[in-house]
């Protein structure tokens, strides 16, 4: 452990089990493995004890004894994500949230659901949905907790019309490393009262404080979707087409693209056939509206877009099993791409119009490496997902092609003005990337936030910014 | 001057002249009194010099300079504010953003626009709109700059469809006070990558550093718009029928309120009646859409809705004359109050339920108190705006009954879970209820964060936060 930390002792566990009870405080046998990883496969780092808090007091209380003793603390949703975020590269307490999770109520007159941050991103779908409403940020893991959206500040399909988690908080209950809880934000829709400390904690990831229950904003359940799917003689075409179809006047809910190998990749994990699989590239297009009459209209516009930009047809999906083929399919992108072993990913996001340039250069990277490399995205709000996929490749020649891709294509999508992670955060594994894609000063003020915020920095060392000097 | 600060001497306006132009550097004569005050009449102070920069780079010379010598800074655009943010309470410099007024881009494939911070709203909506695209925040000051509708985080009537400023701010270029020119953000729609520097920066007033350059989110323009004159029985009627309307599933451009008494001001201010005035209150409600059909089935929906919650009728402006006889009114509500002569206005939001219950508790203080009070406002998103009057009060009477009326509202304001600004800032008139309603420790983060951005502490000195102690 860094010098500047102190391991916790049985004194230390003590005094958690004190706090959580004994059943809430793990310290050895099997389920360790469990918190010593997410699913970046080759960032790992063990805790020396797991704690399980069911209150922000409680969670207060562990932090006090964490900062007064210099005792690092990770906190841990679902463990899904896919930068080492949620690692304890620092040994110390894992702090996971995942009793936390209960829906404290959904505001139906004030369009806000206040829920624990320990509750699954699918369970406040459900629980809304159920309700009329529609809680807008649909990132493709859905077992993630809020809390791990909430600290990625997580996208997802839906962000071109609906935008990212940012977009949709309102409020954020927030407990600091030195155990102080604070409400930040609240109920209401406008908020222009003094610095918007709210804003500081939404993709820190775990770094500047615990966030243990958030606001988030609902809209009404539209009623009605239909999807379309459009083949494209290129991906080229296929992203040329996007500001066309924006263009209408209508904003589709989602926008996402796909070429041709990463459908057979998903065909060949689903054991299902994708409705049309002969086309270079595709466009995924969902609408929604409040009527059939609007999204058939709106179908018939975005359509007749697509077939002036070059389409080579438009395949409608207007049952739920037709839209479930061509979303199941979406869906299983990732999955199917892991099914051929180790990957690591970038996550980058461009301005929209570059997405081509980006995944014809990474074909270019391919080659030049000498890896294999598959990628898939929203092409409605610039965010790739470009896989390197090891295959059967040696450890050895692995680690150094990964390093050679990986610079390249951060090299590039920031020469796109882009930025390294679209939605996925920064955890450990893209640090290297976001120190050089942005400037000294920006990562010093970075660094500065991190110490007004954790002054003793026991959040989640060494993520996002590094330890200090 | 206080003491931490330095008064800029011959040397230091030679300086800045040599900066920028003899002609852009002003320190005595008439024009003075302009930058002495912005629109809230108690707040006053004389700037040293005004200085009128081009570029960022001169912004960067000026503020180094300035740090260098700790010569206190205030930015400010037009002066519309309504808090003292822009009046240079220290003396020192002004920075007047106004010569920095050109639209650089408007880009047709991603959806933004990239204006200096001078440019004023009223110019961006033109430019936008003769493009087909929308440009969504619509506060009610059309000639304030697009730098102090970001300083302020201003909302607008369009915020409860489209969100606030911070809600359409893609990028922003930011000049520290130390000199160091940052680009954060871009044209891309998502951004996982650190923690958002940029959001620090919205909503700062000034006090972080100096936005010199937006990139804003651009929607599609709505091609067809009508708007619902809906009179009911009482504020509290026309409150609770928002969630009915929204529960339509279809979301309003605008929900506004007003009650009978703003309608005869402004009827009297414009000379002009309003279509419909025998009802004690009403909602204004605009409909935005891609057809005809689509804004005149919302219309239905959204009309039945209202019928339904108890409104007396429902009127239809759905030709450009009749929509104006509306919405002028509606803009004309401020004016008109402040005809009355000196007001000192309360910009609280509260969650969206909570409106009647604050409006009809201004009542109470209007009569306890013994001072005229108007209130109006955005019922969609909670944000009201309650103006106390002066109308022939002696200066010793209306400054307590005044301070007494204000403690009042902000203390229910916070008791119904609301905040001290919606939309119009903190200011230096703000200050002592932010510090009120927000806790010790949320007011000292803020202040820690103030010296992360402004170490020498010159950046608009005394707003938002103390100066330290």
């Amino acid at each position: 452990m860094d010098r500047r930390f102190t391991a916790p002792n049985e004194d230390d566990i003590r005094f958690l089990e004190d706090i959580c009870g004994e059943k809430d405080v793990i310290s050895s046998g099997p389920l360790m493995d469990d918190y010593a990883r997410d699913e970046m496969p080759w960032v790992k780092g063990y805790p020396d004890v797991v704690v399980l808090p069911e209150t922000a007091e409680e969670v207060s209380a562990i932090l006090k004894h964490a900062s007064a003793r210099r005792i690092p603390v990770t906190t841990r949703g679902s463990g899904t994500g896919l930068c080492g975020g949620a690692v304890p590269t620092a040994g110390g307490i894992v702090l996971c949230t995942t009793k936390m999770n209960r829906i404290l109520e959904i505001d139906e007159v004030n369009f806000t659901a206040t829920v624990e941050a320990g509750v699954l991103l699918t369970t406040i779908h459900q629980a809304v949905e159920a309700r009329g409403f529609l809680y807008a940020p649909d990132p493709g893991e859905k077992t993630a907790t809020i809390g791990g959206n909430i600290a990625t500040n997580a996208g997802g399909m839906r962000a071109i019309k609906y935008g990212v988690t940012r977009d949709n908080i309102r409020g954020l209950q927030v407990v600091l490393s030195t155990g102080e809880i604070l409400d930040l934000g609240g109920k209401h829709a406008k908020n222009s009262t003094g610095y918007s400390l709210m804003n500081a904690f939404i993709g820190s990831e775990g770094t500047l404080g615990v966030v243990t229950r958030a606001v988030l904003k609902l809209l009404p359940l539209p009623k009605h979707t239909i999807s379309l799917l459009v083949p494209f003689g290129s991906l080229r075409d296929a992203i040329r087409a996007v500001p066309k179809v924006m263009g209408t006047g209508i904003l589709p809910q989602s926008i996402e693209f796909a070429e041709q190998g990463v459908i057979f990749a998903a065909e060949n994990y689903l054991g299902k056939k994708f409705p049309h699989r002969s086309a270079p590239a595709y466009l995924l297009i969902r609408l929604d509206g409040n009527s059939r009459e609007e999204v058939t209209s709106a179908m018939e516009h975005v359509g007749n877009a697509c077939l002036e930009a070059g389409a080579e047809d438009v395949l409608i999906a207007d049952t739920p099993e037709r839209q479930s083929a061509v979303w199941d399919a979406r869906g299983a992108f990732l999955a199917a791409i892991k099914s051929g072993g180790e990957v690591d990913e970038c996550d980058v996001v461009v301005p929209r119009d570059r997405i081509a340039d980006l995944v014809e250069y990474s074909k270019e990277v391919a080659e030049k490496v000498g890896v294999r490399i598959e990628s898939f995205g929203h092409a409605g709000d610039g965010n790739l997902h470009i896989y390197v996929i090891r295959d059967s490749m040696p450890e050895d020649e692995w680690e150094e092609k990964l390093a050679r891709a990986m610079d390249l294509l951060y090299e590039r999508g920031r020469e796109l003005g882009g930025m390294v992670s679209g939605e996925h955060g920064i955890g450990v594994a893209k640090r290297p990337y976001m120190e050089k894609s942005l400037s000294d000063v920006e990562i010093a003020l970075m660094a500065r936030l991190k110490s007004v915020f954790d002054p003793a920095g026991i959040l989640n060392p060494g993520k996002v910014v590094r330890f200090p000097e």
